[in-house]
């Protein structure tokens, strides 16, 4: 690059690192181009939600042209990357186009994965984008349909058979609602089988739900999701999924709809950079975010491995926040810094050699998880929280940090109403008629 | 059926015939099964918002089960008709079941026609369904982006170009809100377009735009739709419409976006009646709407052909909501003329004749239709009105008639923050990723 250009800080992903990084990017002296293959930001925490029918799509996301619209010094491009180039420092587009870069960050998130088991997929869909809860949606209010309509006991049985895979928050948050679902929103809605009699089972291989809490709460959590009537089974893995049901340890358990929330892998993106990554394909980066030997390329949020004090920092949305308004201050230093040293004419390895010096430190505020109808836990330092209290903690910080003032009072109204009535806004089966969707149930995982 | 036995009463079609005949039956002694191949009553008039991202698809709908869930005599059932036995007065789904049935409601409705020109489909999505207005309004917002990304000025102008074939109440609808979204609705979110510079075009084959309306009323919408910045063409059709644009009488236009609101088509169920048929499918039935030969099955909604004073009845959703309110009234007067009779020892045929002096006759309470922001036309007996009268007229109605109470609140709140910030709630792409997209966008009209 010239001296005189201003410098362009190419952004890969409008989650929460890339747009929270390009906004702390608002008054630098660069040109952003954020790229991202959705036209929006997506308010993950909510997701469940939308998969379980409380929420429309559109309330939990927003246009990201539309967040940044006042922001001149961005250009938002709807786009996919499939090549990086760290010798001519060029990222290339799907459809041709190639943006040279002078700052990257990398913030592509996090994808679902079957531990190697990719067969299972189509039995059991994950939940990370829009299009990933509309399809869990469409299973969970088809799967009562079909028990509706089932000719034999067993049958019927099958399709009131649910199964979460994996006991982390959104597993915990899909069971709970689902529970909430079969015994109150459904009733007195069908005339032959009874919704209440649906079984819901949370299976987590490890011992206790909700592992990253200390034990006491994952403990209370357990007691919530019991008294909401999730089954929970910990301590045994599930070994095979496929259209019929699943094996539990070594027993088959017949059941038409799971759902998995256990396995993440890094957005395969992480692969296209020449630098070291972890068992979950996450990129290990230096202490002030950039890759090994790249200075100038960056990953953060759920693509980037980082450890503090000997533990990784978790792919939460705060974290992922941090590390991009870090990523955002580090840029800015070594524009400063580059500046400076132009002006005395020397090196510019040292400046680069200053700015390393600003390491990121994940600032932990704390952690909460939602289970289901005024249940909730939330650990934040020393305070310890279960039950209703939690509940409306959850409550107000989610709706405080959902993006957008419109889709924080709808959701709001949403979440009244479904508190006094029972039930909820969004059961609308989209996707295709009622026997084309049969014929796909097993065989796609998506419309 | 043996005398003693509850009769049974099997209606075709959720929409605004079935469900209303449904509910006028809830206090008569029969037993009714709704089939519906979607889980859902749709609010069709408001159809073209969700189309053009003013609303969620769950805002204009509701579950059957749900609506119905407190009449006990109703079983709701998601499946698709095959067959029609009107020998052993059955019906068949597609998942194998049959259905006898006493009396039969046909309510299956309209669905779009291309004139003979089925290859136009893919490249000019009609407006139906929920899925039909979530390709839709997928094809609007992509065309944006691929504007912003168009390496060539001609190809910038071909996804600037935006076609709305048919002139009736959803093409006015459509054109004008298309105008807004254009003109202020993505105002400051581009950086190399200008969405202001979008040609958004409305052609009717006939010499005016609604048709059904009085001229003066027609007139009007006209100039209200020159100030919302539509090109309205009248008078030359449309004679071909592929991938990269359409031929309007001679000349052919570049546009990759053609939204189709021109032809309909009653739903092929009607066919499998031994019934006479209108040349767009719909059946001819007598006065009471009975099928002919058939006193115990009924067609009612879009699917009907009645005439009255010489003019056929329009296919709007009061006169469909009055059809089904009628069917139920004969269905009712049938059976209490079947006891008595039965009483007196008579020939149930003559409870048929009596009956059939029942004839429907649909009360015309008006007419009205919206075309953009405080733009719309009203015409009830002699009162005619247009502009932002007749728009607060209209929206006060639409509000009024939306099923549920939520639905209401949460439509009146998304369109009160639409009115002060020109901006639109649901403008999220879902449906695949970006260049999947791409691929796709001109192969096929549905995800």
């Amino acid at each position: 690059m010239s001296e005189k250009a201003i410098p362009h800080v190419v952004i890969v992903g409008g989650g929460f690192a890339g747009l929270w990084a390009t906004r702390a990017l608002s008054s630098a002296d660069v040109r952003i181009t954020l790229i991202d293959r959705r036209n929006h930001h997506l308010f993950q925490p909510l997701l469940y939600q939308v998969a379980t029918a409380g929420l429309s799509a559109p309330d939990i996301a927003a246009p990201l042209r539309h967040i940044l619209r006042g922001q001149r010094n961005v250009e938002v491009r709807m786009g996919e990357v499939v090549a990086i180039d760290a010798a001519t420092k060029s990222v290339a587009l799907r459809d041709g186009e190639v943006l040279r870069y002078d700052f990257l960050l990398l913030a592509s998130g996090a994808t679902h994965a079957y531990f190697g088991h990719d067969d299972w997929a189509p039995h059991a869909p994950g939940l990370k984008t829009l299009d990933d809860a509309l399809a869990i949606r469409r299973r969970l209010l088809l799967a009562f349909e079909r028990a509706e309509s089932a000719e034999s006991a067993r049958d019927r049985a099958a399709w009131l058979n649910f199964a979460v895979v994996g006991g982390g928050p959104t597993g915990v948050e899909l069971a709970g609602t689902l529970a909430e679902i079969a015994r109150h929103t459904l009733r007195d809605e069908f005339r032959r089988i009874d919704p209440a009699e649906a079984k819901v089972r949370l299976i987590e291989a490890g011992p206790r739900v909700l592992p990253s809490f200390p034990e006491s709460l994952s403990a209370k959590a357990r007691a919530q999701l019991d008294e909401l009537g999730v089954e929970v089974v910990t301590g045994t893995p599930v070994n095979a999924i496929d259209a019929e049901g699943y094996t539990l340890g070594d027993s088959f358990v017949r059941a038409h709809t799971v759902v998995w929330a256990a396995g993440v892998a890094a957005s395969p993106l992480g692969a296209l950079l020449d630098a070291p990554r972890d068992r979950a394909g996450r990129v290990q980066v230096e202490a002030d975010l950039s890759v090994p030997g790249h200075p100038e390329i960056f990953v953060a949020g759920d693509l980037a491995s980082v450890q503090q004090d000997g533990k990784p920092v978790p792919g939460v949305a705060p974290a992922a926040k941090q590390m991009g308004v870090h990523v955002a201050k580090v840029i800015r230093a070594r524009l400063r810094d580059g500046a400076r040293n132009a002006n005395e004419a020397s090196a510019a390895s040292s400046a680069e050699a200053t700015s390393r010096t600003l390491p990121f430190r994940y600032r932990d505020f704390g952690n909460l998880a939602t289970i289901g109808r005024m249940a909730a836990v939330v650990h934040f330092g020393k305070l310890k929280l279960s039950g209703v209290l939690a509940w409306w903690f959850w409550l107000v910080i989610h709706i405080f940090f959902l993006i957008g003032f419109r889709n924080r009072l709808i959701v709001l109204i949403n979440w009244a109403w479904a508190y006094w009535s029972y039930q909820r806004a969004a059961r609308i089966i989209l996707g295709g008629d009622a026997d084309a969707e049969s014929d796909q149930l097993h065989g796609a995982p998506k419309p």
